[in-house]
């Protein structure tokens, strides 16, 4: 069952896409604005499901690269990552059927609904993460074997180049990296086509609707001036971890990422307990008093009290008022080889031990 | 005329090459012990002139690109140019016919020589400088319109990364470098092919053969104990500018260059007088009693007094007896277009203009 996307459905999206970047991703907001003015053209983005999806269909990723921090907004000409979709297709000689997110959280939730829009094009509704993280290799489409190369950059100047082999899924980050930051630090990236049989076995399902829908549930509570945080947590089986104000925020620069920590005064049912969230680019390790309560590659989601919106990581204050959600990951992200590129292990946290996010406790016994 | 290269070939080229480089463009020596291997092995290496070349022939250059200042030492696998070639011609769908130099003087005059031989190809005796320059637009095709893109690196580990569209040949440069010092400082370059018509109107001829040739004049005048500063005098059209006794020398790392200057005490006929050359990777101005006397794009070039052999940049150091030679440069370097891009104003020296090399007084009036 395809669905066509309207205008009222970007912001939903958007909202959707940045509580599901766990605080990182970038900011879906200019893109959002893209894609209206696209469809407001009369131009259409139109979602395919997996199981629509032909065994034999070719589907590229797409979507915006460049220095981590700087993130995605530098933006502006709009049509690098349908340049980077061109040149992928040249070089592989494939005609390419489907645009596909690599990550739905944060920013490129939106850049292959602009793309396939531009190419006329459907959007398979489906991602490599379920939320966002910050490289290339930490998508299940590499972790379950696609190859890594070639792989395209396109900027808005006419530079475009093409990564024709790694050795590594590791390489194909570093290199993109490196000359997406050259691009003047934003730069559109498409990936090898996948067949539509490996996606079906190992995309994350579903998630473009998920973001959309966890969106409107934000918004018709807003609306219906009922709690937004609880809608998120009705809509999703996740967890209430925290209520809580900021006491401490530690941020720094390190390799390019955001890297920090978070205290929190816990509120509510939570006074008394002190809340620590560690960072780097997204929310990766929650911690009461201490002791780790959730980690990657479950989903640590930070959202305004008040309002229900997603707090991405580089605007956390002191004085905010915050939830903090869990959310678990997708089972792909959850097996041996995942943890291992996606694991706390793989972000440095050697001594945290990856537990799924139990949720016997769950967000409705605790509200 | 074409030319099969032997082995004792192969020891001249690289000292006339060292000379040529004018105190940069890293050390052939390696290289040529490569080159060797590869003539034991029953390869061959066959010169071939440019008026030999067929107009339609499709002719690629290949060097290392690296590091500007780590240069081509690294190169131990041996095939990254071979790879880069391979890579070019399948990117742009043409069979090579033949390689040429981008850059007789230094290391990258021995490259070509090692893919030719790997491929079966001959080398075309001609380069696009005349000498080294440390960046890849300082280079006759570029500057006379060759497109800069496509153009293909590979390491030794298997990585290939090809730049597919370009704004300029700077931004070549750029990308081409980034992407060389992430493949561990040294990778394969190889160049959009060029027709055999193009390269007849732009690139330097016969300088395969020159380099050859003053390796050969050093060699022959040690053999006979006769001053091989005199017989590079002798072979080329040039001018002794100083013999001097080096008293200072200043240089840092800017930018991934070696910049610097180094300070002379005259000798001989030069007592009483002061020498300055100063250095960018390649000796870039001299200046005698701080005039300018020589500049680029003109060959300056410093000899070890006694054994007549080449002194890089890196290696300059107190209390060594150098003669400082100035060969002019071809009259492609020197059109308006060309010093745009090789002129003293293109390495920042903005109050330095550029006078050609006068050569009334000759090396032979004045020894």
């Amino acid at each position: 069952v395809s669905r066509r996307l309207v205008e009222s459905d970007l912001e939903a999206l958007s909202i959707g896409a940045a509580i599901l970047g766990t605080g990182g991703g970038g900011n879906p907001y200019i893109g959002r604005l893209r894609a209206r003015e696209l469809l407001r053209q009369g131009l259409t983005i139109e979602l395919v499901s997996l199981e629509e999806l032909d065994d034999d269909a070719q589907v590229t990723t797409v979507g915006g690269i460049g220095a981590p921090v700087v993130g995605i907004e530098k933006f502006e000409h709009g049509d690098e990552c349908l340049r980077a979709l061109r040149a992928i297709e040249r070089v592989t000689g494939t005609k390419v059927d489907a645009v596909i997110p690599a990550e739905i959280g944060g920013a490129n939730s939106m850049e292959p609904m602009i793309t396939a829009a531009q190419a006329g094009l459907p959007v398979v509704d489906a991602d490599g993460m379920g939320r966002a993280f910050p490289e290339v290799q930490m998508c299940t489409y590499y972790i379950y074997g696609h190859e890594p190369a070639p792989a395209a950059l396109a900027d808005d100047k006419g530079n475009q180049v093409v990564i024709q082999r790694v050795q590594d899924m590791y390489r194909l980050e570093r290199l993109a990296r490196l000359v997406a930051v050259d691009m003047g630090a934003a730069a559109g990236f498409a990936e090898k086509p996948m067949r539509g049989e490996f996606l079906k076995r190992y995309a994350v399902p579903n998630t473009v609707t998920q973001a959309l829908e966890l969106g409107e549930a934000v918004l018709t509570a807003r609306r219906e001036r009922r709690d937004p945080v609880e809608a998120v947590l009705e809509r999703e089986r996740g967890k209430l971890l925290f209520h809580g104000k900021i006491i401490d925020v530690r941020r720094e620069l390190k390799g390019g990422f955001a890297v920090g920590s978070v205290r929190l005064d816990g509120l509510d049912d939570w006074r008394g307990q002190g809340g620590r969230i560690d960072i780097q680019n997204e929310n990766l390790v929650f911690l009461r008093d201490d002791v780790v309560e959730a980690c990657v590659p479950d989903l640590i989601i930070v959202l305004d009290v008040d309002t229900g919106m997603p707090i991405t990581t580089e605007v956390l204050r002191y004085g905010q008022r915050v939830a903090v959600l869990a959310l678990p990951c997708h089972p792909l992200l959850r097996t041996p080889q995942a943890l291992e590129v996606v694991g706390p292990a793989a972000f440095g946290y050697h001594d945290v031990t990856y537990r799924p996010l139990e949720l016997e406790r769950t967000a409705h016994a605790i509200v």
